[in-house]
């Protein structure tokens, strides 16, 4: 491309200037160096997001940039850590334009300051596929204090932090499948921007006995908590928090079963053993937390109606094949 | 594919064996979780192959996989690091047969068991475009060791461990653009798979002033040492280490040139202030080391002849963009 820089050109305008940390030193080295915590476990989790999968060609650069740091930071937010920094591996057609590039380079820059984390190291390169992102992010805990999947208990309760199904319709909305009037700008956010629960997930920490983050869809998620923790996971149909624009737009159980299945959302989904630890959890973190279900002996999830009656739900989330 | 498991089974059966670390967590969470090691600092280094640009989509798939790896080790050989694990995200065609995949997995354990690391966690997911690979490799250094490309110091020598220009022949050869007869196979292994430094790598710690990976070319890629260096580097064209089988190939000044611009090679090259404890550090890791230069005042990189005299060089190396 004529109008493109070379890829040590790009490196230095565009991903230098987001490498904040001693540690990555300044993007010039083969690996960024991170000094341990005494006392903490360090907490690695890696995601990649393509074009035409994970989102639009279509979404602005920006808010790509963003979510592909977002959804990582989440899964660290679903495990009580706090955020260290990032590597980006960016595989980029030859036909994007530069000022695309700056616009994603912006989006990464606004929402590293957003969630105090910095750029650690990276690699460069240009594909003849679609656009290819994979992030790693790593964070601490303290030792022995992650949470994991693996730890729901029979008697606990089951809760999620926000409102389901938001980015669902979101995606639906893009798609053009959906008409939302005035709610699109909220809903269509919801897909594109979604907040990592950070401060809520440290503040489960020796609270939550399992959790993770709502990617694949809440039950399908939910379901991946029952399997590793070897226990039968019920939820209320009508416990399940819901914005008031969804519930314009996906009416009646079938709306509900819609909102449970969707991707996306990027909230907590957790087991606790007391309801006023959670709360007082959710309050300090500013964040709103429902329960929602009970944890069983048992295996899989189960979604009832208010008689405990169970609706028969098709596929639970997203299938990634 | 009919012939293909969910996402879920994939993992379980091809990836969750490679998970031998405790920390991996059997590849059930959103994360991974490494205990620190006291006095040690943490490297890490991230890097992505995509088919057709750093690999061949004829080339077999478990050399596909180790040469991921190895890379990775590469970089972590580099800084003089020992490797503890990795991450790999890896985005497949819909097209790409479960057998493909099955050889891709045992290619990784089998460069798992040879150089001492787990895969600790990862992202499978379907892509559109070509095969895409990032893998993000940790290890560690005795805190405060790491050798970095930003210590050469006028007066020290340059140095490359084993021999130069053989990959980018090998790449030659499977693109049909050379004849090797009983050398391809030798040349074509180079290539395919890469010997990450570890051995040398960690010898060098306390000894080597700067240290990267040969994977641009040896120009290039003493360039980046150089630049961030902020000296001038000299190499002898005659002293750059050439295996007998590329000697046969690309012949004279010119076979010279292409060795040291030629990509892919993975053999460290440093500098460092005393012959002999280079020499003494090469021994200790069983690995050939060649001096070929030294550095200066100044800036950049030049090759020249053995009258001193400069040796002009189109391109130093691979360019990503």
């Amino acid at each position: 491309m004529s109008d493109r820089p070379s890829e040590f050109e790009l490196i230095s305008r565009l991903f230098v200037p987001l490498a904040t940390e001693p540690g990555a030193l300044g993007l010039t080295d083969d690996a960024c160096l991170l000094e341990q915590k005494a006392g903490c476990d360090l907490v690695v989790t890696t995601d990649a997001m393509i074009e035409g999968v994970h989102f639009l060609g279509s979404d602005p650069a920006d808010l790509i940039a963003g979510k592909a740091l977002r959804v990582n930071l989440s899964d660290l937010a679903a495990k009580g850590a706090t955020p260290a920094g990032y590597l980006l591996a960016i595989a980029v057609p030859r036909s994007r334009e530069y000022a695309w590039l700056e616009c994603f380079a912006r989006g990464l820059s606004d929402d590293q300051k957003a969630f105090g984390v910095s750029l650690l190291g990276g690699d460069t390169t240009a594909t003849p596929g679609p656009l290819t992102l994979s992030v790693t992010a790593l964070g601490y805990v303290p030792a022995g204090t992650m949470i994991r999947r693996s730890g729901a208990r029979s008697g606990d309760g089951v809760y999620v932090s926000g409102t389901i199904g938001d980015a669902g319709a979101g995606l639906a909305l893009l798609k053009g499948e959906l008409q939302a009037g005035t709610d699109a700008g909220f809903l269509v956010g919801r897909y594109r921007r979604p907040t990592p629960r950070l401060a809520l997930g440290q503040a489960l920490r020796g609270i939550a006995s399992a959790a993770l983050d709502v990617s694949d869809g809440l039950l399908a998620d939910l379901g991946h908590i029952a399997e590793v923790s070897k226990v039968r996971i019920t939820v209320e149909a009508d416990r399940i928090p819901r914005s008031e624009a969804l519930r314009r737009l996906w009416v009646g159980r079938d709306g509900i079963v819609r909102a449970a299945t969707a991707g996306d959302d990027y909230e907590i989904a957790f087991s606790a053993p007391s309801d006023p630890a959670v709360l007082a959890a959710g309050r300090k973190a500013g964040v709103p937390v429902s329960r929602i279900g009970r944890v069983e002996a048992g295996q899989g999830v189960v979604l009832v109606d208010g008689a405990g009656q169970e609706i028969p739900v098709g596929r639970t989330g997203f299938v990634h094949f």
